[in-house]
């Protein structure tokens, strides 16, 4: 029987075990939901970077560059981290660099994974298929806001982790996260909602990107970080 | 309108303000079981220390001197963090002096606080009272294990929420922390056995400290740090 581990924040990585294991990145408000929607749309790679200088240094070899800061579009950057902005039509074919507050970083850190995945909702039926077809340990990483954990990113884990067969979970934070989702998965959006990171999205205008990431399986995609880029498996 | 919030782990403490606020630090698996369980039976007061050298100091001073390291009792001392084996006949009048794992290092890095009470189950109602009587903002500080959230803290972090009165609480941790109590309340024994904490207790002989922690409201004590030693309020 494999076993599952839940790190709430990416900041607390180093105190879990993530080599060779299948990892889940989850940044649901917004990195991964984005990241998601992109090659969803077509986007032939997207490419996770930590700082703004290297995600700017990417305009020179044909990338859409996108970065966000305290939850904005960062000034001289094509977009910000809005997944209601992708539009195929701009797209598809391309390649995309991005930089973002907390899922960028979370997902760079998983290097020496066995696999890492990019997990929101909007994939969630196909992250949960590929862990239960492997028999590889898991562990989930959610991204958090600024070292501490959040109600979006603890409530999708919960969600991966209640639809797992065959699974070991004695760590108390799969427990906790669990009873979080089964508490609320009649509604996911009102408990969103009330998440720290819709409130300050709320105030940038960005009520309609909080709608879209609490969407369940709209995107039939397995995203993974092939140690530089994001592609489809 | 007063605010709450949960810090999970210790580690995390510099991403809240606790400076001003009623803090309330918990370690039921058992750091602030035992030190509450300490004062209720008779002692003088009980001195929180970060290393061993510093508490084994304290032995020449008169103190009973307890350490705690991996969930064992360190060599040399007199106790390790067993609140079962606290006795009146032997603690009544005392100064206790006690380093652990994770719960003395918690209390001691809330200096600056408004007050610093030391929460667990067994003074449950204690606690709630103070906090409902009171106009400050709040920040309960979960001990957690080696940097990483546990089961029992959150519990008695969403068993305070789920008591107050008066209180906005749009923190997402506050929110996860209450749902989880909530959930679980009719049983808490039982999910407390099911936490890592408790499993590694065990193997220790601890058994039945899981039970004496996982009791409510069996002393009615407000146990607070003085900014040096800890005493009855």
């Amino acid at each position: 029987m494999s076993s599952i581990e839940i790190c709430l924040t990416h900041e607390q990585l180093e105190n879990y075990q993530h080599k060779d294991k299948n990892v889940v990145v989850i940044d649901v408000l917004r990195a991964t939901s984005t990241i998601n929607t992109i090659l969803f749309s077509g986007a032939k790679s997207v490419m996770p970077v930590e700082t703004l200088d290297e995600c700017m240094k990417l305009r020179d070899q044909g990338y859409i560059i996108m970065a966000e800061r305290m939850g904005k579009k960062v000034e001289g950057f094509d977009f910000g981290n809005s997944p209601t902005k992708i539009k195929k039509s701009e797209f598809e074919g391309k390649d995309v660099g991005i930089a973002t507050s907390n899922g960028t970083k979370a997902i760079v850190k998983t290097k020496g994974s066995h696999i890492t995945l990019i997990g929101s909702f909007l994939n969630l039926s196909k992250i949960i298929e590929y862990i239960n077809n492997s028999n590889n340990d898991v562990l989930l990483v959610c991204s958090g806001w600024k070292g501490s954990t959040n109600l979006e990113d603890t409530l999708c884990a919960g969600a991966i982790v209640a639809g797992l067969q065959n699974f070991e979970y004695d760590s108390d934070t799969v427990i906790i996260a669990k009873k979080l989702y089964e508490q609320s998965k009649g509604d996911i959006l009102s408990l969103m909602q009330k998440s720290s990171h819709a409130k300050r999205l709320s105030g940038y205008d960005n009520v309609k990107d909080i709608e879209f990431c609490s969407q369940v399986d709209t995107q039939e995609i397995l995203p993974f970080f092939d140690k530089e880029k994001i592609r489809l498996l």
